[in-house]
């Protein structure tokens, strides 16, 4: 049975929100978990349940502090606790805590895929179809073309594996749609792109972003991050004046009555919260970001997330790939 | 008088959308104007007015066209035949044709100010407080932190004396407000920014470009473009949704009845035609980017933008930075 590393510290609403949202997660699907935080906190919650263990911490890896050097010197922390546990017994881990420590933690302690330059953060663009993945998101930064080309083979087999994609559409963000657009970095990664078995299907311009026919969108983490940042920043921008319109007047709010339900429904395939995290790719172990701001029903998306992630048997794909290589090599 | 070269050619709209820009922004400001284009079509258009004369010729540079290579070779094309005119006569050239011919005319034809490294091709950000400057917006990549520095320059001496702000705050678009996030680049030019003389207020991230109490956003043009289409292809979206909402139902188009005109309103100031066009920074003379897709309406605004560029003097207060930095080193 597959066994889940949830670490309770980190989130911006506490242990107690995991523990619901753990609890929930375990009524509608069988796995095994362990829960890593405060047992003062979380003990009295999981009695009753003999799949869910408690490893007992109260330290944890703030937002603030340096990743690699809290990873290396905080033993107790919960992220270095659950990471070791997930390296003798564990099939995923999943975290709200700091990206930066996750990362840090991934180099350090889970370790990478043999022949992987670097770890990719994906993250999931919320659009009407259910989502585009995009990568880097902001983790990794100062790229080659040669790690973009890694990056778009990960991201494929994700989409393949776990997301259940048929031939994932791989895209290259870029500043335009001929093959010649862009810096230096994004011309050379297109040839790469358009050479490797990757079904890979050009340039994604970013003002396409939310409707480009792809499963998965590559770019160095600056860009990457750029962009869905703009996104996020444009959309809530759009939200306020919205809402701002619909509350000027009494006329206005009269309005504002006859299109909520139709606007809310539009709207919700657009919040980010219609997934739970996204995955970080290239390491040895399942590894999985869920929201810092999670509430107990989005950390709950991203714990079925993480175990889809782990039963997709995506790392072991990704070694065998990587041993492939190798012996090609 | 200002004397304002205006390329006939290449704008979506043709030529008549010129000529009647032309007229329209000659109604409400006095300047002399020379427009490059079909004699045929203009010749009846401005025989009555002494300060409008023409520049004869039929070719021009399409946006599908090698643009160095066709500023070489077209002799007579409008732009080429524009640029050669604004150096022996002119104070500023305005065009809604190739943006990089223009670029290309401005290294091959008008020239860089001695020691600018590239040209800066600026956006203007449409928000409710009239506008962010934001440079490079796609013309010029693969910058290092002393091009950008270069940049923060040009865009600070144009946001004070072309657009009239004190003291212009000065941020460099990055992945986190720390100054050690970002790419190398980043962190490198966020040291170079901090260090200058320029009145530098720190990272801008992508979330905040349409708030940040900022007048001018630095960054390489690969990442300037990706926000700027973000930008505007998550704004088409938002609006393509909210149009759908309204016209859902009986029900909703009631709805949209009683707040379509504070929507609109609200949403003026995001339109990007709230401005004419771009400066082009860093050349010998005022060059100046119409929108390719402008109407008459949005071109005499550009006419009238280019004019405050030339007469701003920027051109040459950069012109005598670029002296005194010379005699510095």
């Amino acid at each position: 049975m597959t066994k889940i590393i949830v670490d309770a510290m980190g989130a911006d609403a506490g242990v107690e929100m995991v523990a619901d949202a753990l609890t929930k997660a375990r009524r509608t699907r069988d796995f095994e978990a362990v829960i890593v935080g405060p047992e003062d906190a979380l003990g009295a919650r999981f009695r009753e349940d003999p799949k869910v263990e408690i490893l007992n911490t109260t330290e944890y890896i703030s937002n603030d502090e340096a990743p690699a050097f809290a990873i290396r010197r905080k033993k107790e922390a919960s992220i270095v606790k659950g990471l070791r546990l997930l390296n003798e017994s564990g099939d995923v881990l999943v975290t709200a805590g700091s990206t930066g420590a996750l990362l840090a933690g991934g180099y350090l302690i889970t370790k990478r895929i043999a022949g992987m330059e670097r770890l990719c953060l994906a993250a999931m663009v919320p659009r009407g179809d259910g989502g585009v993945l995009m990568a880097d998101a902001g983790a990794t930064m100062d790229t080659s073309p040669e790690v973009l080309l890694q990056f778009g083979e990960l991201l494929s087999n994700y989409a393949e594996a776990a997301l259940k994609k048929v031939n994932p559409r791989v895209g290259l963000l870029n500043i335009g749609a001929e093959s010649e657009k862009g810096d230096k970095r994004a011309v050379k990664t297109h040839e790469l792109l358009r050479e490797s078995s990757l079904n890979f299907v050009g340039n994604v311009e970013a003002r396409d972003i939310l409707t480009a026919p792809v499963d998965v969108i590559i770019t160095d983490g600056f860009a990457g991050n750029i962009a869905l940042k703009t996104l996020e920043g444009t959309a809530r921008y759009f939200r306020s004046i919205v809402k701002q319109v619909l509350t000027t007047s009494a006329r206005t709010k009269l309005g504002a009555l006859l299109i909520q339900s139709e606007l809310k429904n539009a709207l919700q395939p657009l919040d980010y919260r219609a997934h739970g995290g996204a995955p970080l790719l290239g390491a040895r172990k399942a590894l999985y970001k869920a929201h810092g701001n999670s509430n107990a029903e989005t950390f709950a998306l991203a714990i079925h997330e993480a175990l889809d992630f782990a039963e997709s048997g995506v790392v072991e794909r990704l070694s065998a790939l990587s041993e492939t290589s190798k012996e090609q090599a």
